[in-house]
């Protein structure tokens, strides 16, 4: 069964809101910038996003090899970003240690 | 640390879209009806909600009592819902086997 990496929501203020999550969720920060946070619960990640820079998705991880269209990012993991039937968009992520 | 329970994004249309995401990355339907539907990854459960029934928003499992304004569900959960400092909707979820 494919695993949610994460949710990304907007941000209208990356500090702020990663403030919030921590403290109202006890959610632990793993990575944080300007443009956008990585927040960790003990099930999926809560990605906080800026309009404009990133959007709003939810990330379902993948397994095996990433097609060769996917979009290297420079943390090692690849992804494509897709929408559903209803205009949501979806990202197919494969991590480093998912693929083969 | 705290739980995402699932994340609620917006369909058009549940019974095509329910089917969508359970071929597109094999999750498992866990309900579904006309007005929303919820499914389950190995990690948080992606749930489909119409617009005008209920909001997007992710949900985060909490623990201990719920508080004496939580909305009490037919399945025997209690929610209330806020909003982030971004105006994302929050819910606080209490399910029957997280109260004491």
């Amino acid at each position: 069964m494919t695993k949610i990496d994460h949710v990304a929501i907007k941000s209208s203020n990356i500090s702020r809101d990663t403030q919030w999550y921590s403290q109202e969720f006890g959610l632990e920060v793993t990575y944080q910038d300007e443009t956008w946070a990585l927040l960790e619960s003990s099930t999926c990640f809560l990605a906080l996003v800026t309009p404009g820079q990133h959007p709003a998705h939810v990330s379902f991880l993948m397994e095996g090899e990433p097609p060769h269209d996917a979009l290297k990012h420079r943390d090692g993991t690849f992804s494509k970003y897709g929408n559903d039937l209803s205009g949501n968009i979806v990202e197919y992520l494969w991590r480093n240690d998912s693929v083969k």
